[in-house]
């Protein structure tokens, strides 16, 4: 059996492994803390911290393939196990380009992929000496993840939210929709795309509120959307699972907003709407299989399943039993043992070919689940 | 979390604890093969003997709820457990008549369900007695499992094959179709039927072929078929999940063959062609959620995989990538490291709205896709 390391322990690990267990492979998973949402479901947990090189690397060095679900790990290491032959997904320069934004940035105006104007602003200085491109986003080079380390700066006053380190600092675009396409690619550089996903954001916590797939779009701007995601994970040049999140203009531009190099929270649907997820899909790409059929059984939706504002402890799922309930609806809570403010503690996925009914079950779960402490 | 505990590692609670990942609920496994399918899934791994009392006593004593995926298991410290306070799904006392086949042909007769003819036979000898009632299916009382302890007896001369120990011979039936119903039932003794499954045998090892879902019946023989499947489960008076395996023939009477108490490979389809899986289900039941949907979202059919003759050692899967390419088609391996002639090492699921392509591709991949030894 492949032995294939997760870098990471949260819940995209938990889905990989949920997904790994169709397959023969041997699964090891670094992670901090015992008790994360992927720990007791691989064969061999090792705590570990993923930003220390050492670390990442003794975890690496007697595996065949190795795969992130957080950006957030040691890459020179990862440079190093590719040196010796180890299997990367993605690989270690793919994942130095994205996770700095400004690398991300300038990859995108290289390879004349549309995106949004963009400075590039050393430190808070360097934004206020840009006050005249305001309304802007400005958004942390590196260390930001799940909507910290982007600011909105509508007015100069507002300029000392922004990040006193390098960072980017973004036109703001007149959105139309959030988009978001999961496209996998294996080491011979096939390619499978799934269909394009309508994101609807909380704007207060930049995360989202609900998502719908396939995203109902004209055909024109849909061609655009494939292609522009396609540039970018052709250009990339590494076999993996990419989510690439874009905006469409009220003109109908696209422009594309990032590019995550891993399972990505925009395709939970997958799991139960499409026929290969991207969780499948991924360890297709890893064990050398056929890449699989990224078709929709059903159009569907998600609903992210948060903590609750004032809530910190002891997780407790009110709400639940009717949810639970719903004829078409799909529970996925992550095991988190502590919720707090934000935390991402599970989804709900509803499949169903009625577009009325995905929309209004959505609503309804958003509703009525809430995660709250005991 | 509640804290519940599986007792064997095979594939059934592999495929459990891939759908105990959706819930809040901190898993235990006994079985006594650290490497066996479910091993590695759970939170809490002990090795130990199903069979052996004082093993199944220490696991079940702090956990909260307890389920099988074997009938094998020491009823008598379930018994304990559940005088204790214990949730055992399915209650010992079902088991009990469940597990020896002797007490499941008396339950069924005690209940005026309609079961085949048969003879309670304490020996060979009693066979032999019984010559006339030939032809005749002799199974053994205990111990019988995966077709092992069933003998088809036609001529006197074949009863010699039969089984030395108490058992029930029972008349031959003119079989036209074997149907299973999935049942769940909860602690309040509400009740989820799934649709039933057509399953066509491999006379020779007496294992599954490919099994379609929905069953092609008309139907008053549907009608029969879940009121005598809904008996069983209501007379067992125990919450869980149940397997009613019948027969339908020439003459559209129905007869019941055995139940089990505890998720079954007839139900395996649901996984992906049902909104909630039998897995799925019997999370909910232990976990006192409602009920979940069975319907169909599309047609499902499975093949099992078994190890090819003539194979025994190291586990390799020939026209796997063949397989793993066909659109609508879900591969689950069970990751035994070793084969042999037989062996469940593994399923494969296809949907379709079109029962031709969930035959045609079911004999496709019966003939693709082989498990040999390197």
């Amino acid at each position: 059996m492949v032995k294939a390391g997760i870098l990471g322990g949260g819940q995209l690990g938990r889905m990989l492994l949920q997904a790994a267990a169709n397959y023969p492979v041997e699964t090891y998973v670094m992670e901090d803390d015992e008790e994360s949402p992927a720990a007791h479901l691989c064969h061999h947990f090792i705590k570990g911290d993923i930003r220390n090189f050492d670390d990442v690397y003794q975890f690496g060095k007697n595996l065949q393939a190795l795969t992130i679900e957080i950006e957030s790990v040691n890459e020179e290491a990862l440079e190093r196990l590719e040196a010796e032959g180890v299997k990367i997904f993605p690989k270690p320069a793919a994942l130095r380009t994205i996770k700095n934004k400004i690398l991300q940035k300038q990859f995108y105006t290289e390879h004349s992929i549309p995106t949004a104007e963009y400075f590039v602003t050393a430190d808070l200085a360097a934004v206020r000496s840009r006050a005249d491109f305001l309304p802007a986003v400005h958004k942390i080079g590196t260390g930001g993840y799940d909507g910290r380390g982007v600011q909105i700066l509508r007015t100069p006053a507002e300029i000392e939210k922004g990040f006193d380190a390098p960072g980017v600092l973004e036109k703001l675009v007149n959105i139309d929709k959030e988009i978001a396409q999961i496209i996998a690619v294996n080491e011979r550089g096939e390619i499978a795309i799934y269909p394009p996903v309508d994101m609807v954001f909380d704007s207060r916590l930049n995360l989202l509120d609900y998502q719908i797939s396939p995203a109902d779009l004209p055909q024109n701007i849909l061609w655009k959307i494939e292609a522009i995601s396609l540039r970018v994970v052709k250009e990339l040049k590494s076999p993996g699972i990419f989510a690439v999140e874009m905006f469409v203009t009220r003109q109908g531009e696209v422009f594309v907003n990032e590019t995550a190099p891993r399972v990505h929270n925009s395709g939970h649907h997958t799991i139960e709407a499409n026929y290969s997820s991207q969780f499948d899909m991924l360890w297709r790409v890893i064990l050398g299989y056929p890449l699989g059929n990224t078709e929709v059984i059903l159009p569907g939706a998600i609903v992210n399943l948060l903590g609750s504002e004032g809530c910190e402890g002891e997780a407790h799922y009110e709400g639940l039993d009717e949810v639970l309930q719903m004829d078409n609806v799909f529970v996925h809570i992550y095991g988190k043992k502590e919720t707090k403010a934000g935390r991402k503690m599970g989804h709900v996925t509803i499949i169903s070919r009625e577009k009325q009914d995905l929309v209004h079950k959505a609503h309804k779960i958003r509703n009525t689940l809430k995660v709250v402490s005991k």
